[in-house]
């Protein structure tokens, strides 16, 4: 991906820029799914938590119908349930396809659109950042959460600052 | 605090929603805070990982001084330690300066300021706009944690989406 530098406008951040971010930030996730053992991803919990699959399925139902929405303007009830079959891989698979999915989307979104209010999933109120931006932080919530699951198992998870 | 509307601008997020947005973000972190006993706060740990007392320090040592290096171009070193008696009242202290300290650097943060490079605490490369970034992204991952902390002792924290 390329970065458009913006050194010439007085933009806080530019539709590219904060497309590299998410998609670091999905890059590292990836990396924490990666990191748990197959039958800890799918059950392990603390505190009556829900496992760390469970957490990445929202993340799967949210990401890229979420931009795919917000690049169309076609609304669709979120889904956080996916065919998995208990395989890391499946999910893995899915994670790459949105990944695409994401940057197929994000190239429909006119710089005009970040400022405009969007109900996302026919539920949620906010303008198009604010829904991206909690896109990622949602993101970065849960899997903060896995960083604890990795650790309790023992488990020492990759860096938060690499992406 | 006011949120300027950027209707007709095509900015994909303003700096005063940038300070709002880390605010909101900053008063659910705080909520956290109040949300752990005393003694838990400063000493449960799960899988060898730091109380949250630590993190919270840390969030202290970046927010603030953070935004006031950016605001005057003077650098000091990253600082993670901070006189509190184990007491949650003294750190929740010095989290509401940082608010304020925040609000009052932020204002002298030029629009054109974001896209400069700069090495954040002498140490960090990258740019204004991805070291507020981090700073935000930083205490999202650490309070997610927090949340399983709280989980972990069998108390509810506060709603994720409740800024």
């Amino acid at each position: 991906m390329e970065t458009t530098t913006a050194e010439k406008t007085h933009e806080v951040i530019t539709s590219s820029e904060l497309l590299n971010h998410f998609q670091g930030h999905r890059g590292l996730t990836r990396r924490i799914i990666e990191a748990f053992p197959e039958d800890a991803f799918f059950n392990h919990r603390i505190g009556g938590m829900r496992p760390f699959a469970e957490m990445v399925m929202e993340l799967l139902g949210i990401a890229a119908p979420g931009i795919k929405e917000i690049a169309t303007g076609k609304t669709a009830p979120l889904n956080e349930h996916f065919e998995h079959g208990n395989k890391k891989a499946e999910l893995l698979e899915l994670w790459d396809k949105a990944t695409e999915e994401i940057n197929t989307y994000w190239a429909q979104i006119k710089p005009e659109d970040f400022q405009k209010s969007i109900k996302i999933f026919g539920q949620y109120e906010g303008t198009v950042w604010s829904s991206i931006f909690y896109f990622i932080d949602n993101e970065i919530h849960h899997r903060g959460q896995g960083y604890v699951y990795l650790r309790s198992l023992g488990i020492e998870p990759p860096a938060f600052y690499e992406r």
